[in-house]
């Protein structure tokens, strides 16, 4: 492995500057470890798809030694949720048996989704909050993962809140979309199948929306590669938590926002990020509405917005990988419109 | 590996019948071998992507115990088609180099494309006779690929003609769609690295249109894994020649006319199936666009009407693996405008 973090890297932009007096933090909270996702990997193995991973011409994009595509858009429900979500379920039967009162979640994005499809294999009941604005298209496809689907309110934060509430009141076990530690550690699995699928590894690059995902893979790759979270610089949540010393709002706006759309980084994924040294990054909309277009003319592979945000930072030099690198770029989903790819 | 045709593989349908007496025809002519293949691997060898194979759950589709997605539509220009045309210029190479004059085809489909590109790739020019009437779109194409595009006659029969005498004029290496043998044997290395990727493997189920995949992979394959080759009703063109006891003409229509439409199968196709007793089925555009909407629904790819014709014999039960049978599914292109996905 290279060591982490090379001069050769290239000129520090002023984006990684910017997050750079992190990895000095001093804060050293362990939310969750390598530990976590082994546990996590064992717990929800044979429920997941083992995605597959294409080794692609690095020269197409970077100066790097190798890049991989890990294709886990492939995963059940076209996203890696569900490693999450089972994690979290399954972690719960642990201590007293599937959740008899069912599960619950506010999303009607990719999480929502996952949890649906994690109740229905678990043969549990599942109940999904969602705002009333949201498109019947995602509506109908949640009823027909099996959930019960409540619109409330016309924001998330409203759906968001009536959950909590409900979960309360009956005491289903409560599944946040990112920041729960069984979450996170869950959607770590992805890192440990990447690992054994291609050996050593320097780098990861993905994109972050709430940080689940980061937070996994950073804590189950710490000592071992490198992080490096892109977000579209119009949702720059957890630039801006890392800037602030602590999560914060933001506005979020701009061609990924349906995908990576947090207002908020969750409080897991900031403490992972800042003990572990993950360098966040932020792209352009037009580099990331060009890197889906690449995937697609050049790879034949269709992802959303927010997922093409990885390859982005690439074709786009806001992370410049050193010669020789080892470098894998997570492509976590697929759910997208793919009419105007159409040529 | 299973015993080829056990009888567990289920009632013969009428469409099995038809095929089968062709196993004892008695023609052993040999017009590519296994060796063949393996020759044109190691020619091909770092010009050609090695594309993933996903791991999916049978029980989706059939019995059988193990069932891979190959996904060669993730190959340079969309196809599986490079690998043919690299290895006729290639081989053509050892014989008096790389052809001065140029390489030459008729296509306005992934063979056209695939010259195009092998021939950029090794620096000769390329010329690639369509129809008048073939879309702008696909002409634009090319010309990005760097192909001097010749627009000859109303129908592709006489865009051929054309190819074929011009390069009787100017000596140009012809490059045929499908029935030559080195881009036949180029074809089969798709073969070889499947079972690199996933060791012993029982059948592979693929899409026939002039039969040089087909060819190929069986030819890879002889002895060690039977080769189910599928075609749409409308265009039963090798179906139509194992009858018929040779190639002959057959009115080619319907949903995949566009990827799979040839008129007549290859001479070498023909040889090489019935050399090995490949199998015959036909399946309904119905099928076929069923199998290509449960791709993306399920997995998150695209693929042609015409690839999709493949899982279409398993979904529709025409072809119905054994229990415990481990087989793939070649996926074999992509270029197919993904607008009528969207939900």
């Amino acid at each position: 492995m290279l060591p982490i973090w090379p001069a050769a890297i290239g000129a520090p932009s002023p984006v990684l500057e910017a997050a750079d007096f992190f990895l000095d933090s001093g804060d050293t909270a362990t939310v969750i470890s390598r530990c976590d996702v082994e546990a996590a990997a064992g717990r929800i193995a044979g429920r997941i798809r083992r995605t597959p991973v294409a080794d692609i011409d690095p020269a197409d994009y970077t100066p790097a030694g190798t890049v991989w595509l890990k294709l886990e858009f492939m995963q059940h429900t076209g996203s890696f949720k569900p490693r999450g979500m089972f994690n979290r379920i399954l972690a719960a039967a642990e201590a007293g048996g599937l959740p008899s009162e069912g599960v619950i979640t506010a999303s009607g994005g990719n999480a929502g989704a996952a949890v649906a499809y994690a109740a229905k294999e678990l043969d549990v009941t599942a109940e999904v909050y969602v705002p009333a604005t949201t498109p019947a298209v995602k509506v109908d496809k949640l009823h027909k993962l099996g959930a019960r689907v409540v619109q409330h309110g016309v924001e998330y934060a409203e759906a968001y809140e009536a959950a909590t509430k409900r979960a309360a009141e009956t005491g289903a076990l409560f599944c946040h979309a990112y920041d729960q530690p069984e979450v996170c550690a869950g959607q770590g699995t992805l890192a440990l199948e990447l690992l054994e699928q291609v050996g050593e590894i320097d780098t990861v690059v993905l994109a972050v929306g709430g940080g689940g995902l980061m937070a996994g893979v950073a804590a189950a790759l710490e000592g071992r590669a490198r992080v490096i979270a892109v977000e579209p610089e119009t949702i720059p949540t957890l630039h801006a938590a890392l800037a602030a010393g602590g999560p914060v709002d933001v506005d979020v706006s701009g061609i990924a926002v349906d995908s990576l759309g947090a207002r908020r980084a969750g409080t897991i994924a900031y403490q992972v990020a800042t003990r572990t040294g993950v360098r966040s990054v932020l792209v352009t909309d037009e580099a990331i509405i060009d890197a889906r277009r690449q995937l697609w003319d050049q790879h034949r592979v269709i992802v959303e917005h927010g997922t093409a945000a990885a390859l982005a930072a690439l074709i786009s030099g806001v992370y410049r990988p050193a010669d020789g690198e080892r470098l894998a770029i997570l492509l976590c989903g697929g759910n997208t419109n793919p009419a105007d790819l159409a040529s």
